[in-house]
């Protein structure tokens, strides 16, 4: 198989490496081209900055999308399904924002579409979430999506340095952007999430749609000191629950106590979870980045291709609506301000510096913090543990 | 597709419940047979005790054995994959100790054999195992491979139970069997890590070979003050480690700090993980055993044949050869017996009740026990952990 990697960054670089290993099942894999950037002095023999070049060798059986961002990526993509070329991503904006196009552009062209890497890097949870929906409805997803946020939060919980300084190390340890708003702000996260969604239910949802995110910039020292001392750990999480023929999504800062598993997700490491009937409770967990775990995941795209697995088909058709109000949770919040009124409907109890504030439904609560953000930009939250699962520590 | 379930124990009934429940991809699967005991009366139209009708029925494309045991589960298999009957298993110990056979007569008749639910119930383990070996070499694989031993330790632990009293709240759950031998020596997680290990390191080794195994039978609610006091919490673990044209393997009692995922792997749950070269590390955790949990992988190899969907081939003619030394732990002993001149090359510290001993090849360490356990009967050991990885609670 003949295949082009569009864009050599970590990634890129990554699937080149590993096909250039020789080993097990990759030997029939051959990388023909690598675009690079116009202009850019090229290292390899397969280096060209001629994307018409690349769409009409009709040798290239498989175009491997590592460009990253909303645009050439799309553009590109779209291109190379109409070419009759099958498509793998790794770029989870791109696919969040254009699943269904992408979707029925690969159909009418009768190649693949495939993206195991885009969520969750090494893990296999796209082909586990596929997997599980053969036999089940899955009616929860859970996830610690993100990496960098995770780093962030675990070094803030060892360390007890305050969220900038750690950013810092994140950024120099490049787990982090210049820009990391994508990461920090749960943007990542909420494209991720989307993208299992729309896998899990059929449905096409864009994250710039009704999705209440809630990232992590405002978490201080004392609220990781003041957690711990209420025995949980605040991770970053990606959740969504089906209940008949409602749904609702989340991104929000959420505290665990010390017997899940979430709370044990340690640096960049992601957690991924799902829920069905017969299958009960199933977790992932791996290098959700990294260029190698990427890299693999890529490459286990190009295989199933190759050895002609094919993965779930979608038609997004489902009738599934979402409801602000399918989950209500308890919330503990920190601001300077006096909101005590704007919570008065949720039972809110002050403890400390902080108000808690009970059987929220998730909509409203983000609808309430976006006001509460308006006066004291500081301030922040996150979503209390149900209930104690077990006793053990 | 019409499927023959050999027996009808919990089982059989989840898959007969799961493909009897209208739903996504299974509605091409129909039940036509069921094999009963001889003399049993027949409760639903399917069932039969007459197995040479269902292989002589030319209409049959699968059989599920659901048996258990080694015969006439054995002779079963092979007689149906000779009458050209795709078999699909979750008979861990019939597969351990036939494994090669089964393999070379699916293949000869150019038929299947799938066993994903022999290991880790409804956790997608081989597969996940199965799709990082067509990259990757898998240098460890670690698991806590059984339920009913997992709960039994999780019970002591929260309630600081005795283990006999927490083996019959077992017994009384239907999580342990009347003979608990499999569960609390060792003995079946032995067959599940060699099932695993087959896979891994494409090599048929039986489990009633070298492979050094120590169950919790000895294990007193004195022990598990101790390790709690320690910070460490004890799991019944299955290990295997590759280097070079090297394996190991070993089924021990194995201590793990508080961070990490095994030491939350609570009630009767499973959670496995792999080490490969380019994933890194993989943890996949879930019911590793119950009734739909098990049904559920065992319909899922049913959609791989449907869907042809082709599992990983097995030649079992790799060249690694089993070295008793190539892992070395520290350990903890409790024995009444002085045992410190038989430890004495591995600077033996007396710790209060306990001994610990360092650097010992886990051969080594598995033979001196069986010396220790011929003086005294209810001497107990676990693995201590190499060194806190990270700080985090």
């Amino acid at each position: 198989m003949n295949i082009a990697i569009l864009g050599f960054g970590t990634v890129g670089t990554g699937v080149y490496k590993i096909i250039n290993q020789a080993n097990r099942q990759t030997q029939n894999l051959h990388v023909k081209h690598i675009l690079i950037r116009k202009n850019k002095k090229p290292d390899l023999p397969e280096m060209t900055d001629d994307i018409d070049a690349i769409l009409n060798d009709k040798d290239v059986d498989v175009v491997v999308e590592v460009l990253g961002g909303i645009e050439p990526a799309h553009q590109y993509i779209i291109a190379a399904l109409k070419h009759k070329k099958h498509v793998i991503t790794a770029n989870k904006a791109v696919i969040a924002q254009y699943m269904a196009e992408f979707t029925k552009v690969s159909k009418e062209n009768g190649v693949k579409f495939y993206f195991e890497s885009s969520v969750g890097g090494g893990i296999p949870w796209i082909q586990g979430l596929e997997r599980a929906l053969r036999i089940d409805d899955v009616n929860k997803i859970q996830g610690i999506f993100n990496g960098t946020s995770n780093f962030i939060l675990d070094q803030m919980h060892r360390t007890g340095e305050p969220f900038n300084d750690v950013l810092m190390q994140a950024q120099q340890l490049g787990y982090a952007e210049a820009d990391p708003s994508a990461d920090i702000d749960g943007i990542d996260v909420a494209n991720k999430l989307c993208i299992s969604v729309d896998i899990a239910y059929d449905l096409f949802i864009k994250p710039d749609g009704e999705l209440p995110i809630f990232g992590i910039r405002n978490i201080t020292e004392d609220d990781m000191a003041h957690f711990d001392q209420l025995g949980m750990t605040v991770k970053l999480m990606g959740i969504s629950h089906q209940v008949g023929n409602a749904f609702d999504y989340v991104v929000e800062p959420t505290l665990y106590y010390g017997d899940a598993l979430e709370a044990h997700t340690t640096d960049n490491y992601n957690l991924i979870s799902l829920h069905g009937k017969t299958i009960g409770v199933l977790k992932f967990m791996g290098q959700g980045a990294g260029q190698l775990p990427t890299a693999n995941a890529v490459i286990q795209d190009i295989l199933d291709i190759f050895q002609n697995k094919e993965h779930l088909k979608r038609e997004f058709k489902s009738t599934f609506k979402y409801r602000s109000d399918l989950t209500k949770n308890n919330y503990i919040v920190r601001t300077e301000i006096d909101c005590s009124q704007l919570f008065k409907r949720f039972e809110p109890v002050v403890r400390g510096d902080y108000l808690v504030v009970h059987n929220v439904p998730v909509g409203e609560m983000h609808r309430l913090m976006k006001r509460v953000l308006q006066k004291d930009e500081t301030a922040f939250m996150a979503s209390l543990p149900e209930k104690r699962e077990g006793a053990a520590k």
